[in-house]
């Protein structure tokens, strides 16, 4: 059989190759750029093609295909969300996506996304804080130290500055597992014992729970004024963080306000609750904080264009490095009428 | 770096492996098998979730996701149609799938599509002729001879013991192209010099024309009683190929009517055109041919069910065999919520 031709090759970015990939550019230099361009696609929101997630359901969780498109590139994400997975020694999430051309509509590049989720995640976070928090903010609190922690706080640290985090989960071997990742950073990290100890003295607090119900790990008591909130981990339809009175309380500020109204802590609010998209403080075209002593919310629940930034930033980064692998993708016959004419070839 | 865990693999038939396993099976097995696997789920059709494509156009072309799912698994085709592709040596439509675990989310296998859409679409044919056609139909006109016909043959030889191909395409030499590629399969092929010359005495007549635009590769007047007629190549918005004449005769027998309502034949038909949903005929809930003289007319469009079913039915037949080679896909940390630590123990 003749080897493929290079046309029905499309490079592969493997888990281990990500994984090759961050280490070689530096996990804080690539979330940092990694923040940079998600700001840049955010900056021409109008430009996007935005739809819906398209989910598919079952009693044990969901896998949902979310699509964005720009003028001359596709991309889509493949994501599950399975909470009993953990149990049966499993991810809760998985992920992998495709970057495409839209000229022709070939496959440019594949990729696991499963790590790439949580990076871009977090680099969503560091956009918002960026944009949001006080300047002279240096104190981190984070509540929930599971898988997104350690990205959320290297994040933070590389894009704005952030130099004592302090830490809360309500299983402590959590905690303690932050602690270890994250020993080597320069940061320094205070393990406290209860949510309301964690955000004393933040300036920055960023959940990241992740029980699929309406949980309180933030209540308006203990919420100052100016400080900046990331919450991360209400995501899906039934799931918020934060108790209501503090969501009244901050001015919020959203990705795609039609999903952030089922998934987002918006799920809890009145229909007229006001809220400001994260894009149009971006380009200048609604205020962000307008005072030192505002409390002001990311309601983040990720979305399409968050995952396309960060395939085509791994496709910039990548293209042409052994951090990719080249796969039998695309027929390509000699003659595009003669796919018959490959296969029998092919015998 | 430790190599990844069993559970981070994901089984991958590329272009090469999809065309050794054809050989291996056999083309005219695959597809008779293909066909029964179509036919399965189609007999099951309320037992599946059934989605609109989901569509980004741009000037050239357009890419889609085709999912779908039923209780236990879940599969998504990614497909372009760029018709101007061709013009630059790329291939009008490429595609590639995956298959899931419904009570995971975890993918199980991820394949190369382009080959086996025109196979799907070829067993979907000779589902629809076999319910659909006169038993003792033995010749078929085939207008259009791209990269679809020979497939379409096939299969039709597989299935429904078709004997003579009556071949006619507006290019003499896509015509021999077709003479050329089936001379060893002991059909009985004539080379036709227009669509008119090519459907007589057929019994059965496939259209697969490739124009983006309004044909009329049939008329009223070519087809005689008892024709049964597989109209594949109308398959977008503003794409079909029969007279509307022709159409109106025939009695219409389709897959997803709200897709077939935008892309098929009956795009040209009033709203409340009479047409019998092709798995309803297939579990006996509705009557296929009910008389010799009838015209009975499939307009295949293709829905994501067929894709889902030659996704099963690859699994079935790959798995285990070296036609996979396992992807790192899905990253795969000791502990679920330490995906840091797995990074940092990368390095």
């Amino acid at each position: 059989m003749t080897p493929p031709s290079k046309l029905a090759m499309v490079p592969f970015v493997s888990v281990a190759n990500m994984m090759r990939l961050v280490h070689h550019v530096g996990l804080p230099v690539f979330l940092a750029e990694l923040t940079q361009a998600v700001t840049d696609d955010f900056k021409r929101w109008p430009a996007f093609d935005k739809t819906p997630r398209v989910p598919a359901h079952s009693p044990g969780g969901v896998i949902e295909l979310m699509p964005t498109a720009d003028d001359t590139l596709y991309g889509f994400k493949y994501v599950n969300g399975h909470p009993k997975n953990m149990a049966e020694g499993l991810q809760t999430v998985t992920a992998f996506g495709l970057l495409a051309d839209m000229a022709s509509g070939y496959p440019l590049l594949l990729s696991e996304m499963t790590l790439l989720t949580a990076l871009r995640t977090a680099a969503t976070s560091a956009m918002a804080t960026r944009a949001l928090a006080r300047p002279d903010a240096r104190t981190m609190a984070m509540i929930g130290n599971g898988a997104q922690s350690e990205f959320q706080i290297i994040a933070l640290q590389a894009v704005c500055g952030i130099t004592d985090v302090r830490l809360f989960d309500v299983d402590p071997a959590a905690t303690a597992k932050v602690m270890a990742n994250l020993r080597d950073t320069g940061l320094n990290l205070t393990a406290c014992t209860s949510a309301q100890d964690a955000v004393l003295g933040a300036d920055v607090i960023t959940t990241a729970t992740a029980d699929k119900r309406n949980q309180q790990v933030l209540t308006d008591n203990m919420v100052g004024a100016g400080v900046h909130i990331n919450a991360i981990g209400g995501d899906c339809p039934g799931k918020t963080e934060l108790h209501r009175d503090i969501v009244a309380r901050a001015d919020m500020f959203v990705e795609f306000p039609d999903q952030t109204r089922i998934e987002g802590e918006l799920q809890q609010m009145p229909l007229d609750h006001p809220y400001t998209e994260l894009w149009q403080v971006l380009t200048g075209q609604a205020p962000g904080r307008s005072r030192p002593d505002q409390i002001t919310l990311f309601d983040g629940v990720g979305f399409a264009i968050e995952d396309f930034s960060a395939l085509r930033y791994v496709y910039d980064r990548a293209s042409g490095t052994d951090y990719v692998e080249n796969l039998d993708f695309i027929a390509d016959p000699d003659d595009p009428r003669d796919l018959f004419g490959m296969l029998a070839r092919a015998a």
